[in-house]
């Protein structure tokens, strides 16, 4: 059984509340971190925000997210560029050292144009990163949102852009539900924790059958997802982070979050 | 513009024709190949299937489909390779060369159990395959099908397995569905053809979005698979066989397959 301490949930796990009633639960369970999505900061002074978090004696592990950087229009890849700018004063005020990106994807160009304006898209974010202090996780997403979402698809992939680019604020984020099939998954993991670019690790599981692309992921338990065996992996290559639970579920969404609360409390102790 | 010489269209593709129908419109539309699924097989004596299938001057370009193979159960392990034997008899009165493997998945074990078993259940298969004269090509599935359809899912596995197999009764089958996102793909396809083991080219496309995990697939031209730099990538590999356009789509069966068979020749002439 594991102790809480490394428990960090995700906002947007939890979605039907509130930041603050977020905060205010998480806390009373006894989760010691929270991820903050950006839409949960809407309409809000962020610093107060930030201050009401540590209130509640949660770690801010990071901000999701950055990213979205390619597309057939220069004037659109500016904007994305701006965007970025955006989350890292975010990140700044909000008080994180972490923005995981998810990269984006473009299915009107080639997957390499896409691949390369990510990367062109993050060198260009790296000075402002560095004079924040904050680092910019690149999160490879499942090959099956390589046409919406990212064209970073394998951690391969993830590292090989990191390594290009070349620099301490830039790593990986490795997430079980979008590289759990990887045959190369444990050698890509060792292969970032000697860089020290693993930035940070996200669960959930695979149900099977999967009935939405978006929004049917598993509690930890419910699928095939050997989430203790990579976490293995992942602290074997030297993280030593939060263990951070992202599920969307339109299932899960609709219960009482409460209750919802507990199971991931539960299913955290027994499968992560 | 290409022309229909080598197109050749999977009996699934239009679901609602029985086998004779496919036959008799493929053959008067100047279709000149044709994958067999088993379904289509069901209550007809094979062998005056496949004289009705030439009697159309149609290629009978595969068997689709064996494979299933892992299972944490060994007597249905066996079971499963009882019904690969009835495959290779059934290709071998249909006329066929070839079997297309779905190699299969158990989402109750780990993939590494599956993967042995899929690799022990083909090597339990190859002296059948050989008397017959019939090869088996193993097609790795998109990543998203590793919990439920097939734990091979890149062509790398792919190649190793056959590699490891080391048989010329063992190859693969690239279809740009599964495969269009790796960015390791144009190697791996010229890894496989100098082995001479690149076997059937499957086509369709992915359409933003994508609905449904099985059966929205689209048709060519309609989302962003470079289906012709993919062919010409497998065709520098040295294969020379059938395009073989395999749709599984809920939309477009319910449509009016002879207008349907139109548009699939249409779309195979401008993007394949």
């Amino acid at each position: 059984m594991n102790e809480l301490s490394k428990l960090c949930i995700h906002t947007i796990t939890t979605k039907p509340w509130s930041i603050e009633e977020a905060a205010r639960n998480y806390s009373a369970s006894g989760v010691k971190g929270i991820t903050v999505w950006r839409n949960a900061l809407a309409g809000r002074n962020i610093r107060q925000t930030s201050q009401m978090l540590r209130e509640h004696d949660l770690s801010i592990v990071s901000l999701c997210r950055g990213g979205f950087f390619p597309n057939s229009d220069p004037a659109k890849r500016n904007l994305a560029l701006d965007d970025n700018r955006k989350a890292i004063e975010e990140a700044t005020e909000l008080g994180t050292k972490l923005i995981v990106m998810v990269c984006g994807a473009d299915p009107s160009q080639s997957l390499e144009d896409s691949r390369k304006q990510i990367q062109d898209g993050i060198a260009a974010l790296i000075p402002e990163a560095s004079a924040a202090g904050i680092k910019l996780a690149i999160e490879p997403l499942h090959p099956m949102y390589a046409d919406s979402r990212s064209a970073i698809n394998t951690l391969a992939q993830a590292n090989d852009m990191t390594e290009a680019l070349n620099s301490p604020w830039v790593g990986v984020a490795v997430d079980v539900y979008h590289l759990w099939w990887d045959p190369n998954l444990e050698n890509e993991i060792a292969r970032c924790g000697k860089n020290n670019a693993l930035l940070a690790f996200h669960v959930c599981d695979w149900k099977t059958p999967t009935t939405d692309f978006l929004n049917d992921r598993g509690l930890m338990g419910e699928g095939c997802i050997p989430i203790r065996k990579i976490r293995s992996w992942v602290e074997s290559a030297g993280f030593n982070g939060f263990n951070e639970v992202e599920i969307f579920s339109t299932e899960y969404w609709k219960e009482d979050q409460s209750e919802f609360l507990q199971k991931i409390i539960k299913a955290y102790k027994q499968f992560v």
